[in-house]
């Protein structure tokens, strides 16, 4: 069964059993989250987020340059206040470089990415100081409160940065 | 207090109860999920997923074009196999143009925006259509499934598109 099925029925089981169809668009609780794509890391449940509460941003490393584009949707059209930015532990970010992702690319698919910034870090710390800066400083974004967090994916804790 | 405060008290419940400290990096099921950042959205409650299972791709819209940095990581790196792409109803994305928003990021912050592609739809189902369409013929990409789907935010079901 392909993953697709699986989730059809797991939905099925949720939808018979929601409750929270009167929610409105922009996020109760006024703030946006940006994570990780990793597997391991549940925002809703490491947070305590209800449905409605926030929106949830996630990509590769949890990188804000890529967010930017939500983050001004989000304070510009529904209203959030406040920016969380969580990067975790054992982050594949950490395990490779622009040029070796590139060169696989070339080997086994035949592409160029060269123009791809496939945003890789060397030191986890740093990289959320970096990017809690980036979204401090951009003309973009709105003088809200940044919070820059590691999550632990061995101990589900996060410890601000 | 800030909602950071409130996540770090949130958080210390989650992890006094943590016990999947042990999970490899990646994803088990082998499937990246790639949808909207939208509040009323909690892919892992809606599609029965647990800490491991998939990576989870979020934007503004849940557009594929953002999303192909990660899409690229999570094959090439880390063994995923199948694309799940979910956008909604109600989205936030069917209520504004690129125009509107560049201009009142003009008026409102003095910044051009120009050269930002906000990424909005008009038709939902469409934008369903044009983002697996994208994913299935990127060089970038592995052939593998891409299931289309729109959640709905009322009833909580999700529906092949």
């Amino acid at each position: 069964m392909s993953v697709a099925a699986e989730f059809e029925t797991a939905n099925k089981q949720y939808a018979a059993q929601f409750t929270h169809g009167d929610l409105p668009l922009p996020p109760g609780r006024k703030v946006l989250v940006v994570t990780c794509m990793d597997a391991r890391i549940d925002p809703a449940r490491a947070l305590g987020l209800r449905e409605g509460d926030a929106h949830v941003v996630r990509n590769a490393g949890g990188r804000a340059a890529e967010a930017l584009r939500s983050v001004v949707i989000s304070q510009q059209l529904l209203g959030t206040r406040e920016i969380i930015l969580i990067h975790h532990t054992d982050c594949g970010m950490l395990t490779f470089s622009d040029e070796v992702l590139r060169g696989k690319i070339r080997a086994d698919l035949g592409e160029d990415a060269d123009h791809i910034a496939f945003l890789p870090f060397g030191d986890l710390a740093q990289s959320v100081r970096d990017d809690v800066a980036l979204l401090k400083r951009s003309g973009l974004v709105l003088d809200v409160p940044v919070t820059g967090y590691i999550y632990d994916v061995k101990t589900g804790t996060i410890t601000k940065v």
